[in-house]
């Protein structure tokens, strides 16, 4: 088997499930940490900080480097960054945005934006997106970090940030940049800073739609672990199939 | 040319252009008059109650009764009550929209509703829209005012009704009973009102899409008048077209 050079890795579904724990993940990221081998979590949750996921996968016995978390809020901001070095934004979003995009030298601003970037926010006003629309039409950017249309929780699923970029794009016309899974640009950016071609790096991820998807547009490997949202009997009905699929992380062979 | 027993006429394009007045309206309105034939005004605008757009109509010289003016939030107080006398509902709208639910009966309620209704809320927020996602996923009914996406104002186009339903609607999975026009609910319940037969009254709009589909809908005669959004050329492309089609109201011959 292939010896790469760089793991991608998600979080919900192959690292822990909801609250639960994946056994197998703590044994996987430490014969990664024994091997020397250089690994990324990628997660396409804005909200969050680095620091607060990583406080999570401490939660389940895993321990973490900050600079190890790219979530798609630090993605994002990287994006505009290298778009355009004195990027303005007009955002719609939580901290770990917000956050993200002025420590990487993005200025926020309520008028004449060069882009808007929509994120999750539970905060969101019916006054933010028609503002966002009007921006949009005056000629920004829209740039979402994530699609994800609806997100599970214990009362059932709630909005995602993908429904309100839906929302922007069903008022302006306009098609958005997504920075998130399951484009390729995330994935694209934490390899750059690993220093890694995606020809020698893997992404390892539960759900299909996302992360394999992902890690095909990013011309990267793919392995697929059967932990989380995409099913054996599921996985076969498409076309393009993962480069390996396993039932849990410890029928990995390094 | 056939006497009508009724007329339904659209507002916006056919009575005035936004903030413009279209001179021919007033005196079509005066002839209905002076003729006693009965007449309603049919608005999807879910916001502004029945005297608020007397007092709008009224700045453009044109007097009407309040009973006369029906709104897609009338419609779907009279939708509710008529399924279900002791409905419950959770709303997202505004006064236009509480008012008229409970002015027929409707008790707006947190929880357990047996209907989620949706009308424009320029204060609707991520919480309420969360709220409505979760009281579907349980059973309530999803009821939209009016399905229009966008709304033009003099900045561009700012979010409208459906493309927050849309929203609800992506995250649930549940298809919304829309009362505004195209359907023909509001129109129905705009001649059970005036007490006349579909067959005996004609639908008067100046866009195809909305006013005339509504017509066809409830199984009117409809009458498209090209001082608003649909173009003649347009027109022509729609397989069904409307029973006839004038320049201007004051080519009507009643």
């Amino acid at each position: 088997m292939k010896k790469y050079e760089a793991y991608l890795i998600d979080l919900d579904g192959t690292m822990y499930r909801g609250k639960s724990p994946i056994p197998e993940a703590k044994s996987f990221i430490e014969e990664l940490k024994a091997q020397g081998i250089p690994f990324m979590f990628v997660t396409n949750n804005s909200s969050r900080t680095p620091e607060d996921t990583q406080i999570k996968l401490k939660q389940f016995g895993i321990e973490s480097e900050v600079h190890q978390i790219m979530t798609a809020s630090l993605a994002t901001a990287s994006y505009l960054i290298e778009e355009k070095p004195d990027a303005t934004a007009y955002v719609i979003g939580e901290k770990g945005l917000t956050t993200a995009l002025e420590d990487k030298g993005v200025q926020l601003v309520e008028d004449h934006p060069d882009y808007v970037v929509v994120g999750i926010d539970r905060h969101n006003t019916y006054k933010k997106i028609r503002q966002a629309c009007l921006h949009v039409q005056n000629g920004a950017k829209l740039i979402a970090t994530n699609p994800d249309i609806k997100v599970p929780t214990e009362k059932g699923m709630v909005p995602g940030n993908g429904a309100f970029v839906n929302l922007i794009e069903n008022v302006t016309g306009m098609t958005p940049e997504i920075i998130g899974k399951p484009t390729g640009h995330m994935l694209q950016i934490a390899l750059e800073q690993l220093g890694v071609e995606p020809e020698d790096a893997i992404m390892v991820g539960d759900n299909y739609l996302t992360d394999i998807q992902a890690g095909i547009r990013a011309e990267m490997d793919t392995l697929h672990v059967h932990t989380g949202v995409t099913s054996k009997d599921e996985l076969m009905q498409y076309a393009v199939q993962p480069t390996y699929s396993i039932e849990t992380l410890a029928d990995w062979v390094f």
